[in-house]
């Protein structure tokens, strides 16, 4: 914990075409300062963010998951650009990381790698297939010397396949004798962190490269990258799962929140979509599901069902179109075509097909509460409030607005009549 | 625009194992054949379409697609084979370009590069890694100086990777010349287009190869193709649409014709199908959903909803296990399980869970017409045609045959009746 | 047919992390080891499958599948390791292929290349970009000299990227000579196979290598593992179904049980799930569906519906949130909402939206049959044992609880009343 880590999220990130800053823009269900924040924590003590568009509703975001972490607004009217970024910065400890708000892959045991290398300043490279267009970084005897612009690169440098992936640890000493020193005399008028590189390489500081894979740091800078790394943090979430005893099928088809729990001898088929903390525990999650913010434990639930937040679900089966929400079921099997919403049901009670719980009357919700070994016949409405106590027997269509009492049949419903020869009469034109 | 265009679309495609010829499959939407016109008609005004299986049904296709487009009739009887298609075709510019049909990833801006070389031919080649088995193109000082078959190739030739793509540009004075002295002296008793460019080649026509994707310009030969050819347009329009700011989830699973807009700040789910010009704005489609011939507007779907043809949604919110067909929703909430066929449902009005528009009685389909403010109570049905007017409230369960006047209540309800004991002795034996 | 054949599947597997033994773990709706016997039968009538661990589920569930294997239990406490399980099998032929039980992806013309190599001993070996970690087998002059442990490996040794892939054919001489000649004596204390690949070498045998994919030949260890040999599986049986004529969409999110069955010019959309013997002929399956042990025929189904084991559709469209179960439809639409479970329906019957059959009155399941040309009317619940006869318009919002006759309506409602003043009324406060 002996490194300050330093946060870069300022930007506006004009690619991504959006009202929304770019580093809240989420992947599995977190902005992606959020992951940027929650690994450097791992590492360091002393975090600053540094803000600038949109900084109120950044910090603000960010406040609601973190705590002792620091935001600072960047001068960006007189100091714009990276170099801008981290002045005038108090760190706490030696040794300061520089990270990017945009790198949501980037993970804690990657970042603790610059802490151990011996130099004063670290900076991460990656090689790339093609690397025309990028600043290329001149490693001789395991020192970078030097990044040359592609422009200013001789036919020999142009070959160099390394470049900068702009992650960096600065030993404290180096930021501060540099950053004051940082000039914006460029085509950008900005101040350049990679100036601090070759003004304290002219010192004769001692610059390490650090490999690092091209995965992990690609910054995202649009839609497209941000369903990419999405995708990629997927892969890795869900390959934990499976290699912790969690049976998945077509997991490319299947989507996480980060924030996702799945315990003991799990299977999740494909197409299922968990969100937002939902727990699975011994539970089979067949295709075509959602499930957010919910337990469910030793149960099934699906193909193509949806359990809404606030739900638990204990040795419990639900089948096929069946909505559940805010619901407490223990024991109990909903089959087909049904909404259970603000209700509690107790074990043994058998849900008929297209029951639905009336949880709203145009003011307020109001709960529902179904006892012990209850049968709910077919296409049954439960105008909530209302209590029907075990063992109770509800005819198919009924609509049920009062309590029914234990054992008994409740039914509404009006004889059947037939009209003989109205069939013909009514199709003859 | 001063290139002629053929397009080569005789052939049944035995591969495809159908009934329907082979240009006809369709690919995001739409046949292969509509792409490869279409993108010709970027660069041409002259356009024709060789044909001969099932010439009339293709044509009839092409022209709900397109218009100014010559089709011809291959002489498939007398002149059989690649040469025989282009025979007899004239051509308006002193270019030609000749195209196949079953390349539905070719785009314009490639077929323009055919026209900026300077030749009298110019062949299209790829380079695959493992050539055996094609005919290899030996290219020599930047010409193509001969098309050598696997059974011809000495070992030296074997070794070359670079194989003909089967599309060329001919200059029409090449064309016109050695159509005419084609000769079908050969295994298969066809004309090839191939062997104009050997005649041309004899006679010290310039050659020219244009190296192009092995993507774009593989030919569709079978469903395994047909497949993967959509794979690749699937990822093309998703890429598109995400660089210009639309969100996705787990892009590789969401299908897309070719013809969808989503505009504005959209948010498109994984599992997600849009088919047939739906049109998304700023709207957020969740997981499972589908959309059809719809414009979905500052509103949310899903997931596992689906908008059928015929439907505008403004500032609505549609829920679970909805069907919306032909329906005209604004500032709607539509939570679950529903039918709204048929409809049209103004602000403010919230539909219960279970609700169905009954639009149909056997022998024709009626309208619906909800106003605003209205709360419509679970499970009711709605006998179209029907007029609820605005500030309804409808009960649980009610079947609405007559219309609704403002500020009313209405209810079809059988009193709840219970029979105290009755459920143990049912459940007795 | 002249290979005797022997399948390790006595382990745990204790990195699958499940109670379950590590071959009854299933890909494509089948136990992994199901596989391996299933291509072992194709190539030899002489099966012995090693078990141990949960020796008898795993005998039971194989017996469920085939007949004429032979089951033996390993003496795991005396003689452990791949060498033991081998110990003491008689085998019928000359040669004995020993196949492990958690390579599902091994087809038989693989297995039986094995047979076609004249040599002692046949020893599968897979190229491995990275070997670091494995044994390396050093192959000269075409013959396996010798198989070196990492640790053991000389620095050129090393450089082999050539590994031991775990399925060898010994002749039965060779197998009975040095079985009983292994020792136990190493770090595990267990018998092993590659002991008796050495003897057998230092005496002078002759050891051909055979190399082998490592896509096919990869041991499942992990449920990671377990959802890549899946996923591959799923690749070839799409692919077979595709080159044999069937239309299918985005196929990476299309999951197919290995006995599922596809005919004619079928078409099957992106996230559809076909389980258990689903056999589907010239019918669309559309995006979102799941069909489980049924036949449809000349029929559609979906998108996102759900046809449960023992239906059979003929000519019959189902729409969306429909669950059929255990029916017989012919000629039938229903498009919207329903459920459908132990009917029969006969053809030009069309089932309105939200349609329940209520089968189960919590004691039994009741069957519900309806004739020709009937019209269901949206929202009934037809309460089962039912029988509607051919031309009947049943109201929308019916309880059918009594037979009807051909010809007639069959209605059960409550007239509708309004309440003046009602809405303002309750929603003032």
């Amino acid at each position: 914990m002996s490194i300050s880590v330093i946060i870069l999220a300022a930007g506006k990130g004009t690619r991504m075409k959006s009202r929304l800053p770019k580093v809240l823009h989420k992947i599995s269900g977190f902005p992606m300062l959020y992951f940027a924040i929650k690994e450097a924590k791992k590492i360091s003590d002393d975090i600053t963010v540094v803000l600038y568009h949109e900084a109120d509703l950044v910090r603000e975001r960010m406040e609601g998951y973190f705590e002792d972490v620091h935001y600072r607004l960047q001068d960006h009217a007189n100091y714009p650009g990276t170099g801008g970024a981290v002045m005038g910065i108090s760190c706490r400890h030696e040794k300061v990381l520089v990270l990017n708000g945009d790198m949501p892959l980037v993970e804690a045991e990657e970042l603790e790698k610059f802490g151990e290398i011996d130099a004063d300043i670290v900076m991460s490279v990656i090689t790339l297939e093609d690397s025309s267009g990028y600043g290329r970084v001149v490693i001789e005897e395991g020192e970078v010397q030097r990044i040359v612009e592609e422009k200013d690169a001789t036919e020999e440098e142009k070959a160099i396949k390394t470049v900068n992936a702009g992650v960096y640890l600065f030993s404290r000493e180096v930021l501060e004798r540099y950053l004051p020193k940082l000039s914006n005399d460029n085509a950008q008028s900005e101040y350049y962190l990679t100036d601090v590189v070759e003004l304290a390489k002219a010192d004769g500081y001692r610059i390490a490269p650090l490999f690092v894979t091209e995965e992990n740091f690609k910054g995202v800078n649009s839609k497209y990258d941000l369903a990419h790394a999405e995708e990629l943090m997927q892969r890795r979430i869900k390959k934990r799962f499976m290699k912790n005893g969690v049976t998945m099928h077509l997991p490319e088809t299947i989507y996480l929140d980060a924030d996702v729990v799945i315990e003991g001898e799990s299977e999740i088929e494909q197409n299922v979509t968990l969100l937002g903390g939902a727990k699975i525990v011994d539970s089979h999650i067949k295709s075509g599901s959602v499930v957010e913010k919910s337990e469910i434990v030793r149960s099934s639930v699906g193909p193509i069902s949806r359990v809404r937040p606030g739900s638990l679900l204990i040795d419990t089966h639900i089948g096929n179109f069946v909505e559940v929400k805010k619901s407490i079921l223990k024991g109990v099997k909903a089959g087909h075509l049904s909404y259970l919403g603000d209700s509690e049901i107790d074990e043994g009670t058998n849900i008929g097909a297209g029951t639905i719980t009336c949880n709203y009357d145009g003011k307020r919700k109001y709960k529902t509460k179904i006892g012990k070994n209850v049968f709910v016949g077919s296409d049954t409405q439960i105008v909530a409030p209302v209590v029907i106590e075990d063992e109770v027997l509800i005819a198919a269509g009924t609509t049920v607005n009062k309590d029914v009492k234990r054992g008994s049949l409740a039914i509404s419903r009006t004889d059947m009549k037939t009209v003989d020869g109205f069939y013909h009469k009514f199709f003859k034109d």
